[in-house]
């Protein structure tokens, strides 16, 4: 629903970036919910795949699941509708101050992004490197590139600098990524175009 | 991952749709299954929406969740991307055999539909009426034009005839969707352009 004049927002979403202990995570929902409210896009945390193993049926509405474990999720975390584009990516924080390491992504994740691209879409990932209080959005393309071109374990911090783009924290939304994607890429990987939202 | 010449597939697909016992999101699965295989579309079945109350942590890597309630999905169960189109849709199925009841969804997910529309995404609703052995599709745009232009409390079998499309049942996929869709619709929204797929 519509916050009128974005009032319970304003107060919400004072940012005190630095020591105000909120995640990545909650940070990108707080900032969908204003793409949401505000009209600008769809985009929604995929729920947490799991399976159930044991179900209560209280009643006909009212079950209680007693057993589940959680799986490992095949696609990314988040999608969604923006401007027609169809938009997908994966959030992660690092507590490294130098590079991201790959493992924080599974493998099935980045097939999953390669064929989002291939196929049209806008994939990427946003990285938050919480030392250093700096959040950074690094294409598909650039993801892949970097991983089909290393054997390295982990991406440095550089190469989000100059290949990715830093998200700033700003006020609303907190973490304005649709402001930072590319739409068109050259072969080259190097000249990007950029989608300015009005 | 492809299986070569779908030989597995088509053995799991032969169709006898009759008396096969599968539910439509069975069908829809194994339809997408066949979509991502053969590189045509990526999309999925969004995992269920749960709260989870207590979890016992055996271990790093192994949690069991022993309380956990299920959510009503404030999306639809299906999203993903096809030439660059976000994707978006709920399949039902009924009983019924004249019509289907609107208490099949909720009211939010028809306003999701009606978002995803709004920002360029191609959103419908999949409806199979079991006892007819008949699986129509009907564009978000003609949902929510009986939606405010009846008070009726369910959409009767002919307007899915009329104004929808009904989807036959193939061998691969088992229900191509995808076939059916439209994407371009003037605001009358009698007159619609089909995508037709190589």
């Amino acid at each position: 629903m519509n916050y009128p004049n974005g009032i319970k927002k304003q107060i919400k979403e004072t940012p005190n970036y630095g020591n105000r202990g909120m995640t990545l995570e909650e940070d990108i929902n707080i900032s969908n919910d204003y793409y949401r409210d505000n009209d600008i896009a769809i985009i929604y945390k995929k729920p947490t795949p799991i399976t159930v193993n044991k179900v209560d049926f209280h009643s006909r509405c009212d079950a209680t699941i007693t057993e589940a474990h959680y799986l490992t999720p095949s696609t990314t975390d988040y999608n969604g509708v923006y401007k027609g584009f169809y938009i997908d990516f994966e959030a992660k924080e690092t507590i490294s101050k130098t590079s991201f390491p790959l493992a924080n992504i599974h493998t099935h994740q980045i097939e999953h992004l390669k064929r989002i691209t291939k196929h049209g879409g806008i994939g990427f990932i946003i990285v938050s490197f919480t030392k250093l209080n700096r959040i950074f959005i690094l294409m598909a393309n650039d993801l892949i590139a970097f991983i089909t071109t290393n054997n390295r374990k982990s991406i440095p911090l550089e190469y989000f600098i100059t290949t990715g783009k830093e998200i700033p924290i700003s006020l609303r939304p907190r973490i304005d990524y649709l402001k930072y994607i590319s739409f068109e890429r050259k072969e080259n990987g190097n000249d990007t175009k950029e989608e300015k939202r009005k």
